[in-house]
């Protein structure tokens, strides 16, 4: 074990991808506990599009990180000593544990860390991926905003990422005809011969809007979006009457411009519903949607993938490889 | 009586405005009527912006009108001669009489003509705005879309307009602070004053952006959308966690380019719902409606104003008023 906490505290607001002056490292003592305090040490960390959202200094669900603070970030960490009643040594619990090697879990923050249970076929890392923040985002955003029917058909954007190929593979459980927009040709391999999508497609060849109506010949009843700008605009382009757009993420403007919507028009003439939305919102659910993930995770209908960059050193740029593309599933930093 | 048929018909495709080379007027003898046929000439002819979609060749709720085709038009017309059992001379009937004096009601058309009843403190003209397509857009757009509780605030853009006017009004009806954005002073007061708006703003005030965040304390709930672009955008900015925005129209963009949504990422960080409507998709609950806003308009909960323009030879100059605002409350040509 370590006898330093190293953590990654935002220094500077980025303004496109994050340069060497937005996160600076820094190494302090591993925190002392009080009494109603236990000291996790982080294991896994969770590298998500948010976390550049809450770097800028804008209104948004959650308050800013401030300069100065440990950048915010999802984790799963182990219980390493404990003088809190609700912990003991070896548990594992998920939930913000920072940018940093080691948390410490007091009375105020115990809300924020779950306690995780040792399931057959359910990785550790899967209580980061399938059975939180992306499972529980593609669960209710397709399930309560999509609404998924049989035989419709549903587009993916961003589908490798860690949530995409989620809602994908809700979308296939559900009974849909899949559609996958990523951007490698490995990408789209794995999102159709191992998720099972009916199709995918690479949005950097340069025939990708021909190949998106061939693979639409019913046209698009969902869109669950990750992405905006031109992609989104071509899947409005071929939405059905009454087709719903879930709008997930929006992460080719996070580190540019919002491209925003050229043409909104077809919004009333198609009658779409695009329709915002944070899985936060349906806290008071997240066990039944929790059970209903891990038992297909357990069965086989689920699957998943990670990319994993080891070295809490490498998480800045972790990040950016969000915006490059540059991962397959689920971004995981291992501290 | 006179003895043509004067008749507006498609000659060309607008790129803009309505110039003089788009709609071409002809003059033809009254047409004579056959078993089944009923005669009706036209008294008022509604002019709505969804006219200068009609005209524009792109996929649409209805199919384009075809170059050389009487314009479409909702309109009023009175029976004149009649060989249909269901229609009898002095009858009025609302429906798509098209842009002319005279039309033929055949068994084929008959669905979209509506026998007009006499209801005290309700004028003819009210077929085409409260209890016409007016009426009943705002009616399920508000109610169905917008879903208004009491105490939220409600912005209607073109609030002065037919379909606007209503909209507020209906707010008003279901308890919301309703706040007007139009064009004019003198419409301004209009909605004010006469409509009972809480608020109205004119939007080419250099300070309107101000106005619009003194007169939205707690934010915006649902936005009842009739323009598009800047004014959008701004209301956007409003717009409080979960709002609606009921996408009804978007005129700023029917006759230049659609300007589109610079920012479109609040709509995630704030949940918001955007959905594009039209009113036929309610039309078995038109009757329901109808009542209703019969009701509201005899006890005076729903006032009304029209703008009329004399002169079937002046309807396509009253469709570019429609674009350049000239218009309060509900636009008419009287042929």
């Amino acid at each position: 074990m370590p006898n330093t906490n190293r953590q990654w505290k935002l220094a500077a607001r980025p303004s496109g991808l994050i340069t060497p002056d937005v996160l600076q490292l820094s190494e302090s003592p591993i925190p002392t506990i009080q009494e109603g305090q236990a000291l996790a040490r982080v294991k896994y960390l969770s590298i998500d599009p948010t976390m550049r959202i809450w770097m800028i200094d804008m209104p948004q669900y959650m308050p800013p990180v401030k300069i100065g603070e440990v950048m915010r970030a999802f984790g799963l960490a182990e219980v390493v000593e404990s003088r809190h009643p609700d912990y003991k040594k070896g548990d594992k619990v998920s939930g913000l544990t920072g940018l940093q090697d080691f948390v410490v879990i007091d009375g105020k923050e115990t809300r924020s860390f779950q306690k995780i249970p040792n399931i057959p076929f359910v990785s550790d890392t899967n209580f980061l991926n399938i059975l939180g923040i992306n499972g529980l985002t593609a669960y209710f955003g397709l399930l309560e905003i999509g609404k998924p029917q049989p035989g419709e058909t549903l587009v993916v954007s961003a589908a490798a990422g860690a949530t995409g190929s989620i809602a994908g593979q809700l979308g296939k459980i559900h009974g849909c005809r899949v559609v996958g927009i990523a951007g490698t040709d490995e990408k789209c391999t794995w999102i159709k011969d191992e998720l099972g999508f009916d199709a995918a497609i690479n949005y950097k060849h340069p025939d990708w809007k021909a190949q998106l109506l061939s693979a639409t010949p019913k046209g698009v009843d969902i869109n669950f979006e990750n992405v905006g700008g031109e992609i989104m605009q071509a899947v409005l382009d071929r939405m059905n009457l009454h087709g719903r757009v879930v709008l997930c993420g929006l992460i080719s403007s996070y580190t540019k411009q919002d491209p925003g919507l050229a043409s909104f028009g077809q919004l009333i003439i198609k009658r779409l519903r695009v329709e915002g939305f944070l899985c936060i919102d349906y806290f008071s659910r997240f066990m039944e949607a929790g059970k209903q993930l891990g038992m297909w995770k357990m069965t086989g209908k689920l699957k998943d993938r990670q990319t994993l960059v080891k070295g809490l050193e490498n998480a800045p740029d972790a990040i950016n490889m969000l915006f490059r593309g540059d991962n397959i599933g689920k971004l995981i930093v291992e501290p």
